[in-house]
């Protein structure tokens, strides 16, 4: 008998790539599941391939979806990603880089995968603590979804497998993240975080996901291996 | 003020029609979600783009998906589609056909598209009769999507509107629609049923699409203005 067959998905961030290292950790072969969604960066593609790669992953789907012809986000329409001067200029309402329904998306397709496979487990690395402006970020949101999942398939029908879309960063810090990640031997310098690097992949350093990526690092007291790559 | 927006899910076969007309006749504004998933069947997009015309959606919304990857259904991997000699022979088992998380999936479009309109109003041509083996055609889970949905968004949690899919087919047989097309002046001539038609388009007459909609056309009394085209 293999191991268990679970969907992670798998942006080629941070977090992402920390869930990754658990679901293989917790004895689940995984499925990795990204997402060309007219993202202005093709960049964080090429970093779930490499992680991918990297962490041995035997079967990685990136499927193509349009959500550009949508508009409504920083992250897929020609709205500017907003830059900060510090952390604590970050708001606490939900950000223009809130993508329209994207977790509710993403799952979607993660569901019809982990059905093909015969498999009840999806692996997602939502967090409610640094991305708290997210709806589809919280717990009640995953639980309401599981419970849709549970009526949707052939599978929760036919009573075969539950099915849990495993979140084990929601309840964690970034620093606690990266600290567990690191256990896991995670190599973080392969992971990409920012909303707008330069055309060659240079974190800006001055969006949300490079602030808080900085100040995770910072709090965990280790130095973030992606920055040696560009000497600022 | 015009009239509100709403998002319908119209693939052009018989019921996601009849569903347009249905929120044209209350009142919104149609704006139509069409997918080209890898189906075997464009025909059914063209079919789809000639109903959006012919009832002036003015925003009529093709974005390609690729389920075909994922495989596990007669719809878009390489198995064969079910041909029967009657009706009598449609099992109530998950039939072949069944396409993994499809309406998950559509719904979760519908989602973005609604939360970029500022739309509460989402529109499916589901049906819980002629279709009672797709787990994601019954009551119980379109009343879970909308929970899980009323979480997902911005408009959600910020509480603009609430989240509301409307099923106006959901309890009705097939002749039940018909009949109710027809009144509103839907041109059944426009639309397309089969699941595996000929390079030109002919119905085969024998899945289980066509067998249901010749029998929702004879149970209403009316012939099928579609059949006309195809001389049999």
């Amino acid at each position: 008998m293999g191991n268990p067959p679970a969907v992670v998905l798998l942006s080629g961030g941070l977090d992402s790539t920390t869930v990754l290292a658990i679901a293989k950790h917790q004895g689940f072969e995984p499925h990795a599941l990204s997402f060309d969604y007219g993202q202005r960066h093709g960049i964080e593609l090429k970093a779930a391939q490499r992680v991918a790669r990297s962490m041995g992953v035997s079967n990685h789907i990136v499927t193509t979806i349009n959500l550009r012809s949508f508009g409504g986000s920083a992250l897929t329409a020609d709205i500017a990603v907003p830059h900060h001067e510090s952390i604590e200029e970050l708001s606490e309402a939900i950000p223009i880089t809130y993508v329209p329904a994207r977790n509710t998306i993403f799952l979607s397709f993660a569901l019809a995968l982990a059905e093909t496979l015969g498999s009840g487990d999806i692996f997602i690395g939502v967090n409610a603590l640094d991305y708290s402006g997210y709806p589809d970020c919280r717990p009640e949101y995953i639980r309401a979804y599981e419970a849709m999942a549970n009526l949707a398939t052939k599978a929760g029908v036919e009573g075969q497998h539950r099915l849990h879309i495993h979140t084990p960063l929601i309840e964690l810090s970034k620093a606690e993240i990266i600290r567990l990640g690191l256990s896991l031997k995670v190599d973080y310098a392969l992971t990409h975080s920012c909303y707008d690097p330069s055309p060659a992949g240079e974190p800006c350093g001055t969006c949300d996901s490079c602030l808080l990526r900085e100040k995770g690092f910072r709090e965990a007291g280790v130095d973030d291996p992606a920055s040696k790559h560009w000497p600022t």
